[in-house]
């Protein structure tokens, strides 16, 4: 194993317009949660300034298992989201300590291979508050100018429900001169306003990315749908623009149009749906074949899902990433295992068809999702959204502190 | 949250006759292997001396979320393991290195909290090529010296298919003076030669183990069962002992007499399977309420299913786990989700009783085990241990290298 | 209890257009083939010959169960299909000996209540060989001739794939004057030349039928889907008729366009996925709510779910059918049972929610159905059936009796 | 297919000492409840005398698929139940009468073919009430004058949870002089009152029990397990009998130790866990290699069932039944399907290997059993029994009624 991808490190968009597949990293939020550093509920990344270790050790298993691309931990960083969920966390943690941290953390481990560090904002509390354009600016633009003074490799304006704001997102990204990649946490059936996939994509393209795709909320197989959908809306507006996909490590064929977060199992119960290595390889796969050559994953993706990517695209990249060395392909590590059942393992047809059993015999295989949104277009969704605002939520925590 | 523990911090039998509940770690082979650290098949711990960093992290994640002993990481540690299937090892990363590297970074995390270090043993290639006992005794040996060098609190036998063996072990590490516990990963039906678990549980007590309880193989709720009959087979014989188990963090109802190592899914399909926080929350209680005072994880277990333990057991141990900080009781840190459906997740009826989907229609939710082993009594798989020597397997071994 | 329906012993449409439930029969094809009966496969009705007891008592069954017609069987009674696939049958058993015997035996049980007989023809081999207009007609109006002399009281042409074939059958059965349905084995996707169920049922309508519907290949929820359409296109072109609905008594949610017989388990194991009686009425009720009046059932359904449609209307209908003597509402026959726990299941709350086991822990859930038909529209789906034309099926013939 | 039984007609143990096997029939009450003549709750058999051509009809169905013996239809058709339960039946038809067209219509339907015809009993509530030997004694004659009187060939004792009042009941049949054959409702754990299948066997056979086996609450596959269990525990006693089993069609690995009524499913929703005709044929394989010659099946077995008993023996008895001429084996008559891939399933190895799912993404696969019955011995139940006994169950009629 020859690590060849040393030599040409370049930047993002000289990478993907020479062809070469570019390999994102997992869901910091829920691999942080199972290690004890970020709570579920807020998603909030103050673990940048609490625990950096943590943060670094993370950031350096994904760089082993082949992610081209540290992105700072910065979701849910927004000075607003901070304030408004965060606000357990100790008051010297600022929204800039917890975005120059992050910065720091990604370059440090991104300068141990060939990794390129990217800035990355989310949606906004202002944004759901129906807040204006320049306010919800004005949020996103405090943490531009961080990722400008620590000088990242590019910027990423990701899990976005709504294709207006992001396009705001965009804007100000686009602001910095450097490239900009867009993604949004939507499905087949489109934005929160009922936009559709082609609509947003198209939209997004104008207003200044170089990529763009979707993440979170959905499952691989549903998430290329969608991406295919922005590749045919671009296509019919000859607009050109790299593809990119970091869907959840959750198989989800039973979500409603607002993803997972509706599932009953949200988010403690998420296990049996985990997907497997073989789950990965079938998606970086599809994902190759359907043009898409930015494919990471997002929440429930560990460092062993990234190899996954990296290990099914090898004979198109021409090498393993480091953490091939502890992992055989297809399973062939058990070709000397004293049972001949388990060394009959070591062979792709066999994890290939493998239907892995729940072990779970009380439980059924699919949920119903909660919420009456499932059904309802985008204009009731905003009433709900509006139902409970940022103030009604003050009011909540509030009376929970009480 | 006041953390009480540190100011008694006494050794293991001290704790445990004091009435404590000490909170064992988790599974560090099957965490290692996802993080990118340990090759599946050999499994093999020599991540001491190549990542020591990596293994730090874990042991720290354990004991912020609560664990109360660490175990160095000598899994598979012994000579002729490391030999026999660990010779895709660079030559200089010997025996006692890896040990003794282990034995350092326990001890420096532990000296971050309150743990104790315990040095373990485990089953031996030696063993089950039919080495002599002179011989299987000197391989523990072998380890018993780095642990004694490096002073470790007390000493672990873990993972015996047979009791012969474990006892053997026990005799060894009793020479040491210190604290012994002894875990076997077998089911109700016994060790591989028919022992039932009383008798076992009788023998390792009369080595000299003051411990004894399972690890391994099989699901909480099994394990606990096998732990039962332990209970009753000492009570029988009119001996004392402290119980303890350490299961797998997967269900695995349809295991058969060899644990799940026979089941299709291992290693690599095992994700449906594993358990959810609440089912440790129940574990730790069922296991509590059977007289269990020392409960930790095996393979599966990940730093946030430990602190279940310590949260299940709070109010016996009237303090949580620093870890605890990033984690709402029973869910409540979704009590102020903008989606009123999420926030009606935040109690604990919700989570007790959600029956989560596995989001694989097409799976079923259990399998056949492989192998005949699954059905014959011991006899037959010492023959069929035999048909695959550690000779023959040494010959596998070479014909894969050609 | 009290039968009140015998005095207003009149025709289906002055039924129908006094607003009155109309409640069908169930399948005959299947409920014989489990009696011994009927062959699978060629599914052709011979037995009204053969063995006239068995066709008169499930006749009976279905009308104590609350049928209000009785449909002759003669599905698949045309003169091409039981030449084609007949041809076990002995030679003086012919078409009009078939059609005559199902006309008798449903008037002799009609008789035995206030039901009305439905002569019924289905979609023929000459279309699906291609053969023209004047050909199929003929075929049609073969048995339409019987139905004449014997006097049934209207016509029903069902089981049709394509809604040109069910034009022409409509168009013939008009010639007799009496009152025709017209069903198809659609689902929401259309028939198999893509024509929508909307455009379908207003082509229907057109050519003369007074009731449209559909019925068999897809479930209950499915086939709903589709007459909504229906509906939805006949309100669209201001047309006005009747809706019936007869769907499978099977869980088909993995269905594809051409329905359950590409699922893998037709027809010999679909057991696991028979509907419940709490199904039917749960189906009877939101058939009744989506303003559906014909309701009744296809394949699968036996006499106890035609009763649990005519128990879920009885509020509506104000009267149960004869075999409810035998049958308590909602379980309450299980009141005096002598296990406290199974008198706890006598209540509508406990059956409407139980999510019944399937007892099968190593099956799936939901099956991929088989065919490269599945995803192709219907060009392809023609350059198959000629693919196996009749001409083709006769030397598979020939070639299995050698 | 040439029926060659007919030149052989014999008594029952002429046929099973020649080394024949003997085909059982269905299960009545589920079977006629499904039809609209069994009421479920009380399960009494009054349709002899109301409905006699279903009763009739269904006899012809099972002879027609290959049974070599019709029970006559008095499951439940002692005085005290029919008093107790039946109380909604018309007074006139009195226990004798339901016996007595039980007889007529099971030898007239015989006639038809080879079939011998039995004269059953069943467990009472005379003994369940704590009743005397005597009295209870005197409920099983009352029901052997009928047989006597209407000379059936053989009598069977069939259901019984107590292997005391079984014994009584063979004692009261062995008065007649005609052969008796036994069969319990228990599985591997034994009687109500703990005593082990083996136990019961003797005793059974001791009383005069030339054939003995189990019948009804569980499953094939449970079933034969506790034949062998009766089997081994004759061999130890040096007793020879015949073995019969009669099984549940409906899959239940979860039951507990009182079988399926226990299930949450139980009566109403077992749906799912119907067995298909190649379940059937697995048990009859599997029932004859363990040297049961009696084979038949309980509740939930329809003619098909009982067809696939008879056609998978077809060879060792050198001929198919009737029925089978509706019946391709192994599904060859689907060989001339027109869709390829369903005439791919004309074959063996597809049935053979078929996992059935469900169509019930939303439900389990197995349920856990109700009552705390499940997991109590013998006394406990006892006491529930008493709980529940005779005179409180009047009190719970009476109240109901008002």
């Amino acid at each position: 194993i020859i690590n060849l991808s040393s030599c040409f490190l370049q930047g993002i968009l000289e990478r993907l317009d020479a062809g070469e597949i570019v390999i994102g990293d997992g869901g910091f939020v829920f691999a942080l949660e199972k290690r004890g550093y970020v709570k579920a509920g807020p998603w909030t990344p103050e673990a940048t300034v609490e625990h950096p270790e943590a943060v670094r050790q993370l950031h350096r298993e994904f760089l082993r298992a082949g992610s081209n691309v540290l992105q700072t931990f910065t979701f849910y960083a927004s000075e607003d989201k901070l304030e408004n969920r965060g606000n357990y966390v100790a008051e010297k943690i600022t929204c800039q300590k917890v975005n120059e941290a992050a910065c720091d953390i990604a370059r440090e481990v991104a300068n141990e291979g060939d990794a390129l560090v990217a800035g990355g904002v989310s949606q906004t509390p202002s944004y759901l508050s129906c807040k204006d354009k320049t306010e919800v600016k004005a949020v996103f633009r405090k943490q531009l100018d961080v990722f400008m003074k620590k000088n990242v490799d590019f910027l990423i304006a990701e899990y976005f429900e709504h294709v207006e704001e992001a396009v705001w997102a965009v804007e100000v990204l686009k602001e910095s001169g450097k490239p900009v990649a867009a993604t949004m946490c939507i499905g087949p059936e489109g934005d929160m306003h009922g936009v559709p996939p082609g609509q947003c994509a198209v939209q997004l393209v104008k207003a200044g990315a170089s990529i763009v795709g979707v993440n979170c909320h959905f499952d691989p197989d549903t998430c290329l749908k969608t991406v295919k959908l922005m590749k045919e809306g671009l296509q019919a507006a000859k607009l050109k623009a790299h593809l990119m996909s970091q869907p959840l490590a959750f198989h989800t064929p039973d979500c409603g149009k607002q993803g997972f977060i509706d599932l009953p199992e949200f988010p403690f119960g998420l296990e049996p749906r985990i997907v497997t290595r073989w789950d990965v390889q079938s998606y970086a796969r599809k994902a190759y074949d359907l043009g898409i050559r930015y494919i990471g994953g997002c929440c429930g993706f560990e460092p062993y899902h990234v190899r996954a990517i990296a290990e099914e695209l090898g004979p198109e990249r021409r090498f393993l990433p480091e953490a091939s060395e502890k992992h055989g392909s297809w399973g062939n590590s058990l070709s000397m295992h004293t049972k001949p059942w388990v060394r009959a393992r070591a062979r792709k047809e066999y994890w290939e068809n493998l239907k892995p059993a729940s072990g779970r015999p009380y439980c059924p295989s699919m949920s119903k999702p909660d919420g009456w949104g499932v059904t309802k277009g985008g204009k009731e969704l905003m009433q709900q959204k509006e139902a409970t605002s940022e103030q009604q939520l003050k009011e909540l925590f509030q009376k929970q502190k009480c």
